[in-house]
């Protein structure tokens, strides 16, 4: 196996999709995002995309099953544009893995007529944001328009995109197709479901879809407790808040 | 030598085989287990695997001849099903080289008629077992219930079966061959023939084959005394049971 | 996404066009000095250069579009020998990635007839150079002789030159391209327009060009100030000027 | 460039030559040897092999101009068996590139008609021997008994012989031609020309060949006063010879 590859689970007929991208990244703020949308849209996969980037080993699932580490699409038909829902467990593990599987997800894409790619992903800051704001960066300026009606923020950002969420849209773009990556503002350092949250508002408002946040606001509030019980245990050990790794600056997305 | 190569020594036809893997790994666990069975079995090598991913090197045998680092393919003809054992000196070194390595190795068993993949590898747990279980892990339910059967336990634990015990049966599935895993508990920092016989009960349970474990259980006894001096060398250094080492988690598998 | 991808936007006829790469490397140098050539002569791009050895990444522009890493091809018409001027956001990240955007970026100049191939870059040195030297190296010693009367030091230096500033030439001569390296002396731990200055003096003056260094001068002002008040500060706190770090040598050149 | 290329310089016609392989490695053995054997057979360069896997970058050499990192295959016609001589700047610098590198190389010889292949390296031993015994290796025993004729000792060392010395040996059984490997006994932290002729005085006498070692002597002399004014500033410090590096183990072999 030295090439992706791609299983065909069903062959649905979608009309001009639109591709929204979930894999790992800062928070999980993408990831997450992407998972909520394809339960509450009931999406259905219609494909499996496995990698000699991803890494060599098998997850054992409680059930006493294994699964491979590979990407999944989904997709939901929708009044006028349908949707294709890429979940992952991974990204590539190098560099050139990383052109070759964003490449390869972009020719999958295109063969299904794919009219617009929207990436999702973490923008990491300093605290814990109390309300998420959602920033954007487009390949197209018709693009930044349409998005900042619906509550993305253009130009405030710099910096890179790195990983899936950067690379689709720019290698979408190369191959004519437009794209837009939206990124909550996150901590970086816990999962951030609230982060998500203010994605997915962006992007349904855009889509014209409604859909519950019950279950991402429950997650949300589990996090803050979480991150709470960890502050006061700080506190009475006279340490603040966990930052982000050194490592890794405030500005870095995934 | 830019892509993998099979050395074929001998052609022999055989009867839906089921293959066992034996390369290196968690506490060279599956490597012994599968090498004790090759010399039970007195089972034959028909084929050599070399691999760009293999160091790049070559070992000085003994009487000063020297032999490349490669992975070895034996036989043994069974009443039902055949045999094809997997011994190997390494795993390959990259990421991209599991999966080549794995993938043209699934890709000869194919071409052998293989009905079923069986890895044996170690599961590493805190403490040295009296009584190494064996976990299991399956690309199919109905694997589960006729290993279970033979003294596996599947569902029990989690996380990631990592290299080439986990992606065989992961690109073997991919490819229309069921397979299972089997792995001993294991400390996983010294040798573990304990942990391997525990593997080759289920293995050769299943099989149906009786063979002595005479060897294995000599050279487990040998180990434990060398863990018990080792430990009251400690003892008297006020020392511990050495543990893994802290950045290779409990519950890691190879 | 797996092999370098060359984007044509114009088809400029050049005539014997000189190749003149400006990648970044050490001090910056290299880039900063074709930089500001391509700004000079208004030069014209014609070409975007792509490469699954660059990193997976977009940069957020400050309008809020994204622009993926690259490298760009510049023409420029002149009398004699055209020009085409390259410009990069980076080197390729691994060793056969550098040779592969190498080769084909000699690959292209070939199809574009280019007759001679100039790269750009510093050589580090201790100390901050008052009036930086400009060393050269070359594939034949015809252009050694031609490009010492331009005030390029010849046979003064050794080690290596490294990344596309050597392996351009290296792999141009290799194809038949005639080429020279020049290399403005420069400490390294700055971006260095004074090197740049240096290193474009010898270049115009071969290719018989006159060109405003306002701009470069005024960078190299701006660039002198901060590392007075930098000297000033660690004066105060009883330290010397930084040095390059230990690990760098200093004859590194990039 | 992606792939190894050769520059065939000339083309002489060779009876059943023997290549020898000198890359740089431990002490420099190989490659002090094999150099040596050049300059006193006179031996003509014919062809030049390059790779991506070497570094990306280019030599400045004295004169101004500038070289490509490479190997070169040098011929010397002979009574019976003529020679190859390969010389090179480098090993490949990742796992894969030296098994393509080798590879290609045994292609080479192959089609030069090489009957066998020899490879010259230096076996790291603590401390500095004082008349460097030469251990070998073989692909085949009956090279075993010849060359133990000539001085070699096999089956006096275990371990790896890693790298080309002994990768090249390897791919070459594989493809049908017999090998050996020379080592001379050397202490790895010096640059070593004393086992450079220790293993050369075996290869000369299996070849039947009268060559000079006077400049190899000197060379060592040069060393040996190196190495004792070392020790006296070192004693006076109350330290000691320094040993190899503690995460390079003496068995070492390149």
């Amino acid at each position: 196996m030295i090439k992706n590859e791609i299983k065909l689970l069903k062959k649905p007929r979608l009309k001009k999709p639109v591709l929204i991208e979930g894999l790992p990244g800062f928070g999980l703020v993408g990831r997450l995002a992407a998972e909520h949308l394809v339960k509450q849209l009931k999406a259905v996969k219609f494909a499996e995309f496995y990698s000699p980037g991803f890494p060599p080993q098998v997850k054992i699932l409680p059930d006493g099953t294994v699964s491979m580490h590979k990407a999944e699409f989904y997709y939901s038909k929708q009044k006028k544009k349908d949707l294709i829902i890429l979940l992952g467990d991974d990204q590539a593990a190098t560099i050139e893995w990383q052109y070759s599987v964003c490449g390869d997800i972009i020719e999958f894409a295109r063969k299904n007529n794919t009219s617009m790619i929207i990436t999702l992903g973490g923008y990491g800051v300093r605290g814990i944001p109390k309300k998420p704001r959602v920033f954007g960066a487009a390949t197209d300026k018709s693009l930044i328009k349409t998005f900042s009606k619906h509550g993305a923020l253009f130009g405030k950002v710099g910096g890179d995109i790195i990983g899936a969420a950067g690379l689709l849209i720019g290698i979408g773009a190369l191959r004519g197709i437009p794209g837009v990556c939206l990124m909550g503002e996150t901590h970086g350092s816990y999962v951030d479901p609230k982060a998500a949250s203010s994605v997915l508002k962006v992007l349904t408002s855009y889509l014209g879809l409604k859909i519950s946040f019950k279950e991402l606001d429950e997650k949300a509030k589990e996090i803050e407790k979480m991150i709470k019980r960890i502050e006061e245990v700080q506190k009475t050990q006279q340490a603040t808040i966990p930052k982000p790794p050194s490592h890794e600056p405030l500005t870095y997305i995934r």
